[in-house]
Protein backbone atom coordinates (compact mmCIF):
# COMPACT_ATOMS: atom_id res chain seq x y z
CA UNK A 1 0.00 0.00 0.00
CA UNK A 2 2.89 2.70 0.85
CA UNK A 3 3.57 3.70 -2.46
CA UNK A 4 5.22 6.47 -2.14
CA UNK A 5 8.24 4.77 -0.62
CA UNK A 6 11.23 6.24 -3.46
CA UNK A 7 10.40 9.25 -2.85
CA UNK A 8 11.04 9.68 0.80
CA UNK A 9 13.44 7.79 0.69
CA UNK A 10 16.14 9.76 3.14
CA UNK A 11 12.93 10.51 5.33
CA UNK A 12 12.45 8.87 8.33
CA UNK A 13 9.37 6.87 7.75
CA UNK A 14 6.77 8.22 11.03
CA UNK A 15 3.54 6.22 11.96
CA UNK A 16 0.85 7.95 13.96
CA UNK A 17 -1.67 6.52 15.28
CA UNK A 18 -4.28 7.25 18.55
CA UNK A 19 -6.92 5.69 21.07
CA UNK A 20 -9.46 8.33 20.25
CA UNK A 21 -10.05 7.46 16.76
CA UNK A 22 -9.19 8.94 13.30
CA UNK A 23 -11.80 11.74 13.53
CA UNK A 24 -10.36 13.22 16.61
CA UNK A 25 -8.61 16.47 16.79
CA UNK A 26 -5.71 15.42 18.60
CA UNK A 27 -4.21 13.09 15.87
CA UNK A 28 -4.80 15.78 13.02
CA UNK A 29 -2.88 18.06 15.43
CA UNK A 30 -0.05 15.52 15.93
CA UNK A 31 0.01 14.76 11.97
CA UNK A 32 0.00 19.05 11.79
CA UNK A 33 3.22 19.31 13.91
CA UNK A 34 5.21 16.73 12.80
CA UNK A 35 4.53 16.32 9.15
CA UNK A 36 7.51 17.93 7.63
CA UNK A 37 9.69 15.98 9.87
CA UNK A 38 9.44 12.49 7.97
CA UNK A 39 7.15 10.57 5.58
CA UNK A 40 4.44 10.32 7.54
CA UNK A 41 1.47 7.18 7.86
CA UNK A 42 -1.54 7.25 10.17
CA UNK A 43 -3.18 4.33 11.10
CA UNK A 44 -5.41 5.02 13.65
CA UNK A 45 -8.74 3.03 15.50
CA UNK A 46 -12.36 4.05 13.08
CA UNK A 47 -14.23 4.88 16.52
CA UNK A 48 -12.66 5.77 20.52
CA UNK A 49 -10.48 3.25 21.96
CA UNK A 50 -9.92 5.04 25.15
CA UNK A 51 -9.11 2.91 28.13
CA UNK A 52 -8.08 -0.21 25.93
CA UNK A 53 -4.91 -0.98 27.48
CA UNK A 54 -2.96 -3.21 25.47
CA UNK A 55 -5.97 -5.16 24.15
CA UNK A 56 -5.59 -7.28 20.88
CA UNK A 57 -8.23 -8.51 19.15
CA UNK A 58 -7.78 -12.05 18.49
CA UNK A 59 -11.33 -13.55 18.10
CA UNK A 60 -12.64 -11.84 15.26
CA UNK A 61 -11.20 -10.36 11.83
CA UNK A 62 -9.94 -6.64 11.43
CA UNK A 63 -11.34 -4.23 8.55
CA UNK A 64 -8.84 -1.89 6.88
CA UNK A 65 -9.62 0.75 4.96
CA UNK A 66 -7.56 4.25 3.20
CA UNK A 67 -9.08 7.43 4.57
CA UNK A 68 -6.47 10.04 3.05
CA UNK A 69 -8.75 12.97 2.30
CA UNK A 70 -9.41 13.10 6.69
CA UNK A 71 -4.91 14.04 6.41
CA UNK A 72 -4.09 16.99 3.66
CA UNK A 73 -1.74 15.08 1.24
CA UNK A 74 -1.03 12.39 4.42
CA UNK A 75 -1.26 8.46 3.87
CA UNK A 76 -3.87 7.43 6.28
CA UNK A 77 -6.22 4.38 7.30
CA UNK A 78 -8.76 3.62 9.69
CA UNK A 79 -8.73 -0.04 11.09
CA UNK A 80 -11.61 -1.70 13.34
CA UNK A 81 -9.41 -3.09 16.09
CA UNK A 82 -7.81 -1.42 19.11
CA UNK A 83 -4.75 1.02 19.01
CA UNK A 84 -2.10 -2.22 19.53
CA UNK A 85 -3.98 -3.45 16.50
CA UNK A 86 -3.21 -0.37 14.40
CA UNK A 87 0.30 -0.92 15.23
CA UNK A 88 0.64 -4.48 14.40
CA UNK A 89 -1.40 -3.62 11.44
CA UNK A 90 0.51 -1.06 9.88
CA UNK A 91 4.01 -2.72 10.03
CA UNK A 92 2.71 -6.31 8.53
CA UNK A 93 0.21 -4.72 5.87
CA UNK A 94 0.71 -1.26 5.18
CA UNK A 95 4.37 -0.52 5.62
CA UNK A 96 5.93 -3.83 5.35
CA UNK A 97 8.57 -2.54 7.12
CA UNK A 98 9.26 -1.22 10.69
CA UNK A 99 8.64 3.12 10.72
CA UNK A 100 11.85 4.57 12.04
CA UNK A 101 9.33 5.88 14.81
CA UNK A 102 6.05 5.94 15.64
CA UNK A 103 3.88 8.39 17.39
CA UNK A 104 0.66 7.78 19.53
CA UNK A 105 -1.57 10.92 20.05
CA UNK A 106 -2.21 13.43 20.89
CA UNK A 107 -4.69 11.94 23.65
CA UNK A 108 -7.37 14.37 24.90
CA UNK A 109 -7.07 13.72 28.51
CA UNK A 110 -4.19 12.76 30.93
CA UNK A 111 -2.45 9.47 30.80
CA UNK A 112 0.53 10.61 33.47
CA UNK A 113 0.81 7.91 36.45
CA UNK A 114 -1.00 4.77 36.73
CA UNK A 115 -2.84 5.81 33.58
CA UNK A 116 -0.11 4.72 31.65
CA UNK A 117 -1.17 1.17 32.08
CA UNK A 118 -5.13 1.79 31.27
CA UNK A 119 -4.38 4.07 28.19
CA UNK A 120 -4.74 2.88 24.54
CA UNK A 121 -2.37 5.99 23.74
CA UNK A 122 0.37 4.76 25.43
CA UNK A 123 -0.05 0.67 24.65
CA UNK A 124 0.18 1.77 20.90
CA UNK A 125 3.45 3.43 21.95
CA UNK A 126 4.36 0.28 24.09
CA UNK A 127 3.53 -1.80 21.45
CA UNK A 128 5.74 -0.24 19.33
CA UNK A 129 9.01 -0.51 21.17
CA UNK A 130 8.19 -4.35 21.41
CA UNK A 131 8.06 -4.65 18.23
CA UNK A 132 11.94 -2.49 18.26
CA UNK A 133 10.30 0.77 17.28
CA UNK A 134 11.03 3.49 19.10
CA UNK A 135 8.01 5.78 20.16
CA UNK A 136 6.34 8.55 21.30
CA UNK A 137 2.70 8.57 22.95
CA UNK A 138 1.39 12.23 23.90
CA UNK A 139 -1.23 13.25 25.78
CA UNK A 140 -2.87 16.79 26.83
CA UNK A 141 -4.36 17.17 30.73
CA UNK A 142 -8.15 18.35 28.46
CA UNK A 143 -10.69 15.80 27.65
CA UNK A 144 -12.46 18.49 25.71
CA UNK A 145 -12.87 17.54 21.89
CA UNK A 146 -12.02 21.42 21.66
CA UNK A 147 -8.92 21.40 23.88
CA UNK A 148 -6.65 24.09 22.88
CA UNK A 149 -3.55 21.63 20.80
CA UNK A 150 -1.51 25.57 20.34
CA UNK A 151 0.99 24.17 23.40
CA UNK A 152 1.15 20.36 23.19
CA UNK A 153 1.89 21.00 19.00
CA UNK A 154 5.12 22.88 19.65
CA UNK A 155 6.06 20.61 22.34
CA UNK A 156 5.44 17.60 20.61
CA UNK A 157 7.20 18.64 17.62
CA UNK A 158 10.61 19.79 19.66
CA UNK A 159 10.47 16.27 21.32
CA UNK A 160 10.07 14.11 18.48
CA UNK A 161 12.91 16.13 16.91
CA UNK A 162 15.17 15.68 19.74
CA UNK A 163 13.82 12.02 19.17
CA UNK A 164 14.89 11.57 15.83
CA UNK A 165 18.39 13.68 16.38
CA UNK A 166 19.75 11.19 19.60
CA UNK A 167 18.90 8.17 17.04
CA UNK A 168 17.36 6.17 20.29
CA UNK A 169 17.72 2.68 21.46
CA UNK A 170 14.88 0.47 19.33
CA UNK A 171 13.00 -0.41 22.62
CA UNK A 172 12.59 3.25 23.82
CA UNK A 173 9.22 4.45 24.86
CA UNK A 174 8.71 7.84 25.86
CA UNK A 175 4.79 9.16 27.87
CA UNK A 176 4.91 12.61 27.59
CA UNK A 177 1.83 14.57 29.12
CA UNK A 178 1.11 18.60 28.19
CA UNK A 179 -0.23 20.81 31.11
CA UNK A 180 -3.63 22.60 29.68
CA UNK A 181 -2.11 25.78 29.62
CA UNK A 182 -0.65 28.42 26.63
CA UNK A 183 2.77 27.85 25.56
CA UNK A 184 3.87 30.99 27.70
CA UNK A 185 2.88 29.20 30.61
CA UNK A 186 5.12 26.25 30.42
CA UNK A 187 7.94 26.58 32.18
CA UNK A 188 10.14 23.66 30.34
CA UNK A 189 10.11 19.90 29.83
CA UNK A 190 11.44 17.44 32.69
CA UNK A 191 12.48 13.96 32.86
CA UNK A 192 10.25 12.09 35.68
CA UNK A 193 9.13 9.16 36.72
CA UNK A 194 5.34 7.87 37.19
CA UNK A 195 3.64 9.12 40.42
CA UNK A 196 2.25 6.41 42.11
CA UNK A 197 -1.46 7.73 42.10
CA UNK A 198 -4.79 6.21 41.13
CA UNK A 199 -8.38 6.58 40.20
CA UNK A 200 -10.49 5.30 43.53
CA UNK A 201 -13.40 3.99 42.14
CA UNK A 202 -16.94 4.03 42.56
CA UNK A 203 -19.43 2.71 40.17
CA UNK A 204 -22.63 4.73 40.56
CA UNK A 205 -25.51 2.26 40.23
CA UNK A 206 -28.90 2.58 38.10
CA UNK A 207 -32.00 1.04 37.27
CA UNK A 208 -32.33 0.73 33.46
CA UNK A 209 -36.32 1.51 31.81
CA UNK A 210 -36.84 -2.38 32.52
CA UNK A 211 -35.76 -2.27 36.08
CA UNK A 212 -32.56 -3.76 35.23
CA UNK A 213 -29.27 -2.80 37.41
CA UNK A 214 -26.61 -1.41 35.82
CA UNK A 215 -22.82 0.19 36.89
CA UNK A 216 -20.90 2.80 35.37
CA UNK A 217 -17.41 2.99 36.13
CA UNK A 218 -16.61 6.78 37.91
CA UNK A 219 -13.40 7.28 39.94
CA UNK A 220 -11.91 10.39 41.97
CA UNK A 221 -8.42 10.43 40.79
CA UNK A 222 -5.54 10.48 44.29
CA UNK A 223 -2.15 10.94 44.07
CA UNK A 224 -0.20 9.46 47.00
CA UNK A 225 3.15 10.76 45.66
CA UNK A 226 4.94 13.42 47.39
CA UNK A 227 7.73 13.15 45.29
CA UNK A 228 9.08 15.84 43.11
CA UNK A 229 10.24 13.99 40.72
CA UNK A 230 7.70 12.41 38.99
CA UNK A 231 5.34 13.05 36.27
CA UNK A 232 2.12 14.60 38.59
CA UNK A 233 4.29 16.85 40.47
CA UNK A 234 5.50 18.26 36.72
CA UNK A 235 2.48 18.46 35.32
CA UNK A 236 1.17 20.47 38.08
CA UNK A 237 3.87 23.07 38.43
CA UNK A 238 3.38 23.40 34.40
CA UNK A 239 6.29 21.29 32.83
CA UNK A 240 5.88 18.81 29.71
CA UNK A 241 6.39 15.69 31.53
CA UNK A 242 8.29 12.94 29.88
CA UNK A 243 8.45 9.46 31.32
CA UNK A 244 10.41 6.93 29.96
CA UNK A 245 8.60 3.21 29.48
CA UNK A 246 9.55 0.37 29.86
CA UNK A 247 7.86 -3.27 29.33
CA UNK A 248 9.89 -5.29 31.06
CA UNK A 249 7.59 -6.10 34.03
CA UNK A 250 9.69 -8.07 36.46
CA UNK A 251 10.12 -6.92 39.51
CA UNK A 252 13.80 -7.37 40.60
CA UNK A 253 13.60 -6.67 43.99
CA UNK A 254 11.32 -9.04 45.24
CA UNK A 255 12.21 -11.33 42.83
CA UNK A 256 15.61 -11.44 44.86
CA UNK A 257 13.41 -11.47 48.20
CA UNK A 258 11.32 -14.60 46.97
CA UNK A 259 13.95 -16.40 45.84
CA UNK A 260 15.72 -16.02 49.61
CA UNK A 261 12.38 -16.55 51.69
CA UNK A 262 10.10 -19.00 49.62
CA UNK A 263 10.31 -22.84 50.15
CA UNK A 264 8.68 -24.51 47.38
CA UNK B 1 -24.34 -9.39 48.60
CA UNK B 2 -21.44 -10.96 50.45
CA UNK B 3 -23.78 -12.08 53.01
CA UNK B 4 -22.01 -14.26 54.92
CA UNK B 5 -19.55 -12.05 56.33
CA UNK B 6 -19.82 -13.07 59.96
CA UNK B 7 -19.60 -16.98 59.14
CA UNK B 8 -16.29 -16.38 57.37
CA UNK B 9 -14.53 -14.00 59.95
CA UNK B 10 -11.33 -15.47 60.57
CA UNK B 11 -10.54 -16.47 56.82
CA UNK B 12 -9.08 -14.70 54.38
CA UNK B 13 -11.24 -13.30 51.53
CA UNK B 14 -9.76 -14.50 48.66
CA UNK B 15 -11.13 -12.94 45.23
CA UNK B 16 -11.22 -15.33 42.10
CA UNK B 17 -11.35 -13.91 38.78
CA UNK B 18 -9.89 -14.65 34.95
CA UNK B 19 -10.18 -14.10 31.59
CA UNK B 20 -11.73 -16.96 29.55
CA UNK B 21 -15.01 -16.60 31.34
CA UNK B 22 -17.09 -17.96 34.36
CA UNK B 23 -17.67 -21.09 31.95
CA UNK B 24 -13.99 -21.84 31.47
CA UNK B 25 -12.68 -25.12 33.12
CA UNK B 26 -9.91 -23.51 34.02
CA UNK B 27 -11.70 -20.94 37.06
CA UNK B 28 -13.23 -24.21 38.36
CA UNK B 29 -9.92 -25.80 38.68
CA UNK B 30 -8.33 -23.11 40.37
CA UNK B 31 -11.55 -22.55 42.97
CA UNK B 32 -11.58 -26.09 43.73
CA UNK B 33 -8.32 -25.79 44.37
CA UNK B 34 -7.87 -23.42 46.96
CA UNK B 35 -11.89 -23.82 48.30
CA UNK B 36 -11.15 -24.25 51.87
CA UNK B 37 -8.33 -21.79 52.16
CA UNK B 38 -10.37 -18.90 52.41
CA UNK B 39 -14.12 -17.05 51.48
CA UNK B 40 -14.12 -17.67 48.25
CA UNK B 41 -15.90 -14.81 45.92
CA UNK B 42 -15.64 -15.53 42.26
CA UNK B 43 -16.67 -12.25 39.84
CA UNK B 44 -15.75 -13.61 36.37
CA UNK B 45 -16.61 -11.85 32.74
CA UNK B 46 -19.79 -13.69 31.21
CA UNK B 47 -17.64 -14.07 28.31
CA UNK B 48 -13.92 -15.10 26.89
CA UNK B 49 -12.31 -11.77 27.52
CA UNK B 50 -8.39 -13.25 26.50
CA UNK B 51 -5.93 -10.46 25.03
CA UNK B 52 -8.12 -7.79 26.44
CA UNK B 53 -5.06 -6.86 28.44
CA UNK B 54 -5.63 -3.72 30.92
CA UNK B 55 -8.59 -2.84 28.82
CA UNK B 56 -11.40 -1.07 31.15
CA UNK B 57 -15.12 -0.43 30.19
CA UNK B 58 -15.79 3.72 30.41
CA UNK B 59 -18.32 4.27 28.17
CA UNK B 60 -20.89 2.08 28.57
CA UNK B 61 -22.60 0.44 31.73
CA UNK B 62 -21.66 -2.78 32.91
CA UNK B 63 -24.17 -6.00 34.03
CA UNK B 64 -23.68 -7.89 37.19
CA UNK B 65 -25.42 -11.10 38.48
CA UNK B 66 -25.23 -13.94 40.51
CA UNK B 67 -24.67 -17.20 39.24
CA UNK B 68 -24.15 -19.28 42.10
CA UNK B 69 -25.28 -22.54 40.72
CA UNK B 70 -21.85 -22.52 38.41
CA UNK B 71 -19.67 -23.17 41.44
CA UNK B 72 -20.60 -25.75 44.30
CA UNK B 73 -21.47 -23.47 47.31
CA UNK B 74 -19.12 -20.71 46.57
CA UNK B 75 -20.59 -17.34 45.79
CA UNK B 76 -20.11 -16.74 42.32
CA UNK B 77 -20.94 -13.36 39.82
CA UNK B 78 -20.48 -12.59 36.40
CA UNK B 79 -19.90 -9.34 34.80
CA UNK B 80 -20.70 -8.31 31.72
CA UNK B 81 -17.11 -6.35 31.33
CA UNK B 82 -12.96 -6.99 31.37
CA UNK B 83 -11.15 -9.08 33.73
CA UNK B 84 -9.96 -5.98 35.07
CA UNK B 85 -13.73 -4.08 35.59
CA UNK B 86 -14.13 -7.30 37.21
CA UNK B 87 -12.06 -6.67 39.93
CA UNK B 88 -13.21 -3.16 40.26
CA UNK B 89 -16.48 -4.29 40.60
CA UNK B 90 -16.19 -6.83 43.16
CA UNK B 91 -14.05 -4.73 45.29
CA UNK B 92 -16.99 -1.45 45.08
CA UNK B 93 -20.14 -3.34 44.88
CA UNK B 94 -20.08 -7.34 46.35
CA UNK B 95 -17.25 -7.24 48.54
CA UNK B 96 -17.45 -3.47 49.91
CA UNK B 97 -13.90 -4.18 51.57
CA UNK B 98 -10.69 -5.39 49.99
CA UNK B 99 -10.66 -8.87 49.94
CA UNK B 100 -7.15 -10.66 51.13
CA UNK B 101 -5.85 -11.96 48.19
CA UNK B 102 -6.78 -12.00 44.66
CA UNK B 103 -6.65 -15.27 41.87
CA UNK B 104 -6.58 -14.94 38.17
CA UNK B 105 -6.84 -18.37 36.02
CA UNK B 106 -6.25 -20.98 35.46
CA UNK B 107 -5.69 -19.60 32.10
CA UNK B 108 -6.00 -21.96 29.47
CA UNK B 109 -2.38 -20.79 27.47
CA UNK B 110 0.45 -19.48 28.84
CA UNK B 111 1.59 -15.65 29.83
CA UNK B 112 4.72 -15.98 30.14
CA UNK B 113 7.23 -13.04 28.69
CA UNK B 114 5.41 -10.89 27.02
CA UNK B 115 1.99 -11.99 27.07
CA UNK B 116 1.59 -10.47 30.81
CA UNK B 117 1.14 -7.43 28.96
CA UNK B 118 -1.63 -8.81 26.13
CA UNK B 119 -3.46 -10.89 29.15
CA UNK B 120 -6.07 -10.31 30.86
CA UNK B 121 -5.48 -12.96 33.03
CA UNK B 122 -2.50 -11.20 34.32
CA UNK B 123 -4.07 -7.77 33.77
CA UNK B 124 -6.65 -8.58 36.51
CA UNK B 125 -4.07 -9.52 38.93
CA UNK B 126 -2.05 -6.36 38.09
CA UNK B 127 -5.37 -4.36 38.54
CA UNK B 128 -5.74 -6.06 41.88
CA UNK B 129 -1.91 -4.88 43.13
CA UNK B 130 -2.92 -1.37 42.14
CA UNK B 131 -5.80 -1.43 44.92
CA UNK B 132 -3.46 -2.69 47.26
CA UNK B 133 -4.61 -6.21 47.01
CA UNK B 134 -1.65 -9.05 46.78
CA UNK B 135 -2.90 -11.07 43.55
CA UNK B 136 -1.19 -14.11 41.68
CA UNK B 137 -2.09 -15.10 38.10
CA UNK B 138 -1.89 -18.64 36.96
CA UNK B 139 -1.78 -20.27 33.73
CA UNK B 140 -1.22 -23.26 32.07
CA UNK B 141 0.34 -23.94 28.75
CA UNK B 142 -2.02 -25.75 27.03
CA UNK B 143 -4.96 -23.64 24.86
CA UNK B 144 -7.54 -26.89 25.41
CA UNK B 145 -10.47 -26.41 26.75
CA UNK B 146 -10.03 -30.45 27.70
CA UNK B 147 -6.46 -29.45 29.53
CA UNK B 148 -5.73 -31.26 32.44
CA UNK B 149 -5.33 -29.27 34.94
CA UNK B 150 -3.76 -31.71 37.82
CA UNK B 151 -0.20 -30.42 38.35
CA UNK B 152 -1.98 -26.99 37.75
CA UNK B 153 -4.46 -27.23 40.81
CA UNK B 154 -1.59 -28.81 42.44
CA UNK B 155 0.53 -26.19 42.34
CA UNK B 156 -1.75 -23.50 42.28
CA UNK B 157 -2.59 -24.92 45.96
CA UNK B 158 0.91 -24.67 47.39
CA UNK B 159 1.58 -20.97 45.90
CA UNK B 160 -1.19 -20.00 47.33
CA UNK B 161 -0.45 -21.79 50.65
CA UNK B 162 2.58 -20.22 50.56
CA UNK B 163 1.44 -16.15 49.90
CA UNK B 164 -0.98 -16.62 52.70
CA UNK B 165 1.66 -17.64 55.38
CA UNK B 166 4.00 -14.85 54.28
CA UNK B 167 1.69 -11.87 54.54
CA UNK B 168 2.66 -10.60 51.18
CA UNK B 169 3.25 -6.36 50.46
CA UNK B 170 0.67 -5.70 49.47
CA UNK B 171 1.27 -4.31 46.20
CA UNK B 172 2.74 -8.06 45.02
CA UNK B 173 1.62 -9.95 42.10
CA UNK B 174 2.68 -12.89 41.13
CA UNK B 175 2.49 -14.10 36.95
CA UNK B 176 2.46 -18.11 37.56
CA UNK B 177 2.42 -20.47 34.42
CA UNK B 178 2.92 -24.13 34.38
CA UNK B 179 4.60 -26.69 32.19
CA UNK B 180 1.47 -28.60 30.36
CA UNK B 181 2.94 -32.03 32.04
CA UNK B 182 1.84 -34.57 34.32
CA UNK B 183 2.62 -33.54 38.55
CA UNK B 184 5.25 -36.32 38.25
CA UNK B 185 7.39 -34.50 35.52
CA UNK B 186 7.37 -31.02 37.27
CA UNK B 187 10.58 -30.84 38.80
CA UNK B 188 10.11 -27.58 40.87
CA UNK B 189 9.24 -24.12 41.90
CA UNK B 190 11.22 -21.35 39.71
CA UNK B 191 11.63 -17.61 40.48
CA UNK B 192 12.27 -16.22 37.32
CA UNK B 193 12.42 -13.18 35.21
CA UNK B 194 9.88 -12.33 32.24
CA UNK B 195 11.76 -13.16 28.95
CA UNK B 196 12.28 -11.36 26.22
CA UNK B 197 10.07 -13.15 23.74
CA UNK B 198 7.41 -12.04 21.41
CA UNK B 199 5.30 -12.90 18.74
CA UNK B 200 6.25 -12.08 15.25
CA UNK B 201 2.73 -11.41 13.89
CA UNK B 202 1.56 -12.31 10.29
CA UNK B 203 -1.70 -11.06 9.66
CA UNK B 204 -4.11 -13.24 7.14
CA UNK B 205 -5.61 -11.67 5.04
CA UNK B 206 -9.04 -13.01 2.99
CA UNK B 207 -11.90 -11.48 1.46
CA UNK B 208 -15.36 -12.11 3.02
CA UNK B 209 -18.51 -13.48 0.96
CA UNK B 210 -18.86 -9.87 -0.08
CA UNK B 211 -15.56 -9.33 -1.69
CA UNK B 212 -14.30 -7.27 1.19
CA UNK B 213 -10.97 -7.97 2.68
CA UNK B 214 -10.35 -8.82 6.48
CA UNK B 215 -7.18 -9.58 8.24
CA UNK B 216 -7.12 -12.08 11.10
CA UNK B 217 -3.97 -12.04 13.66
CA UNK B 218 -2.06 -15.15 13.62
CA UNK B 219 1.99 -15.19 14.88
CA UNK B 220 4.67 -17.18 15.43
CA UNK B 221 6.18 -17.54 19.06
CA UNK B 222 9.93 -16.31 19.40
CA UNK B 223 12.51 -16.24 22.09
CA UNK B 224 15.31 -14.18 22.23
CA UNK B 225 16.43 -14.53 25.44
CA UNK B 226 18.84 -17.01 25.78
CA UNK B 227 18.85 -16.77 29.60
CA UNK B 228 18.33 -19.72 32.00
CA UNK B 229 16.62 -17.57 34.61
CA UNK B 230 13.39 -16.59 32.47
CA UNK B 231 10.23 -17.97 32.57
CA UNK B 232 10.26 -18.83 29.26
CA UNK B 233 13.59 -21.37 30.08
CA UNK B 234 12.25 -22.73 33.31
CA UNK B 235 8.98 -23.59 31.38
CA UNK B 236 10.45 -25.26 28.72
CA UNK B 237 12.57 -27.39 31.29
CA UNK B 238 9.12 -28.46 32.88
CA UNK B 239 9.30 -26.39 36.05
CA UNK B 240 6.23 -23.98 37.11
CA UNK B 241 7.32 -20.47 36.71
CA UNK B 242 6.95 -17.36 38.73
CA UNK B 243 7.81 -13.69 37.35
CA UNK B 244 6.65 -11.31 40.09
CA UNK B 245 5.49 -8.53 38.14
CA UNK B 246 5.64 -4.34 39.01
CA UNK B 247 3.36 -1.51 37.95
CA UNK B 248 5.67 1.27 38.02
CA UNK B 249 6.97 0.87 34.54
CA UNK B 250 9.42 3.99 34.48
CA UNK B 251 12.09 2.97 32.60
CA UNK B 252 15.19 4.53 35.46
CA UNK B 253 18.17 3.49 33.61
CA UNK B 254 16.66 5.36 30.39
CA UNK B 255 15.28 7.88 32.72
CA UNK B 256 19.14 8.64 34.32
CA UNK B 257 20.08 8.97 30.58
CA UNK B 258 17.75 11.74 29.32
CA UNK B 259 18.41 13.51 31.94
CA UNK B 260 21.86 13.73 31.10
CA UNK B 261 21.88 14.09 27.46
CA UNK B 262 18.54 15.53 26.29
CA UNK B 263 18.69 19.72 25.57
CA UNK B 264 15.32 20.48 26.21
Amino acid sequence: MAKKKNAAKTKPVILITNDDGITAPGIHNLVEAVKDLGKIVVVAPDKPQSGMGHAITIGQPLRLSAVSTFFDGVEAYQCSGTPVDCVKLAVDKILHRKPDLCLSGINHGANHSINVIYSGTMSAAVEAAIESIPSIGFSLLDYSIDADFTAARQYARLIVEQMLKKTPEKHTVLNVNFPPVAPELIKGVRICRQAYAKYEEDFVERNDPNGRKYYWLTGEFVNFDKGKDTDVWALKNNYVSVVPVQFDLTNYQLKDKLEKTWKL
